[in-house]
């Protein structure tokens, strides 16, 4: 298998939340893959052949297939004697809406400043460019106001702070897509920023120290990219 | 089986959010009951015997269960042929942290001054201390000022709103826990309150629609207190 995924100046650190997904996915199925790193400018021409334009992209065999979710509801149908990511289909589906407004967005324009700072030259015109008409604001001024942002995630980080005071995983007894699809928000910011996220007597910490060492450790070596 | 639960001056309607939680799931199993209606000063000493200060409590021959999440593992332990309310007990318990802080704290801002109109007035100056000293303001500042925990509310609705563009229930081809706990709390506001929470063709509405006529129509059957 091939999974087309997006990286920053450091080829081999990948730093998509939603590529991240999927790599935890795999590994949760025990499936081996390889990667094709790329920067952002290189993502439009690379996953052409997919029709879409944006990774995670995953090519198994004469099968490719875009768009993490996708990407992981056909892992879970094209190998159904691997261990299961879902303990329940339906509340997956519903986590991915109840985390990308609450948590992705305001984690997003938390870090955006950040990301500029990690990612390929090739890539800086073009990031700034698509990511300041869509906020509406430079990066610069984005950097000075992030404070705003970081309060909206803080607060919206709640509920799983209350949640993981008592409960080890979201999915039951071990780790499954709920607990991917906000880890690997985690692995986004910790690849890209500084930001302290949550304190350290925070239960979300104890639980990303749970999931650092779930599947190999494999979101555990993830570094700040230099 | 018995149910103790709150009510306002109406006897007939309960409005207690978590109490619907309890009154859906136990019609989505079938089950009887009587309903013991208080009134909020009548609680304490009413359900003294069950060692708790809140409703609802359930009485089931010798069992005695507070609190609605234990009711309703209570149920799902006791009454293991009759149809299960979750499609998984971990997401389940997770729901109720996702929609405590983000839904049901900011709608009790916006009605809780809807809510002093509709109580007995045996009730009222109860209510009236406690909730403005838990606010720290007068419920004549919290009316006046409603948008603000409105607006907080709508924002964290959305995730809903996306969800069910394609989606009937969260909890797969029929309703389950997540539906109850949620919709439990529109009927809360809609005992109590005439503000509109959200947009007549907003996804949230076409889902109300389908609760209202679930489990006999129990829920469709609740009217504002008079």
């Amino acid at each position: 298998m091939k999974l087309y995924e997006l990286v920053g100046r450091d080829k081999s650190i990948g730093f998509s939340p939603f590529v991240w997904r999927v790599k935890m996915a795999l590994a949760h199925k025990g499936l081996a893959y390889e990667t094709v790193p790329l920067h952002f400018t290189e993502i439009k021409d690379a996953v052409a052949f997919a029709d879409c334009k944006s990774v995670p992209v995953l090519v198994d065999g004469d099968n490719v297939v875009a768009d993490s979710w996708e990407i992981i509801c056909y892992l879970e149908e094209a190998y159904p004697d691997r261990p299961s990511v879902f303990s329940d289909h339906h509340a997956a589906k519903l986590f991915n809406f109840q985390i990308a407004l609450p948590l992705l967005a305001p984690l997003f324009r938390t870090i955006v400043p950040d990301i500029f700072e990690v990612i390929h030259d090739m890539d800086k015109d073009y990031f700034r460019k698509s990511r300041e008409a869509r906020l509406g604001r430079t990066l610069e001024e984005i950097a000075e106001d992030y404070e705003e942002p970081l309060s909206i995630f803080e607060a919206n980080l709640m509920p799983y702070s209350q949640f993981f005071k008592r409960e080890q995983y979201m999915c039951g007894a071990g780790p499954g897509y709920q607990d991917y699809a906000l880890y690997a928000m985690f692995l986004w910011a910790r690849a890209t920023s500084d930001k302290k996220l949550f304190e350290d007597d925070d239960p979300v910490a104890d639980w990303i120290n749970r999931m650092d060492q779930c599947c190999g450790g494999i979101g555990g070596a993830v570094k700040k990219i230099k």
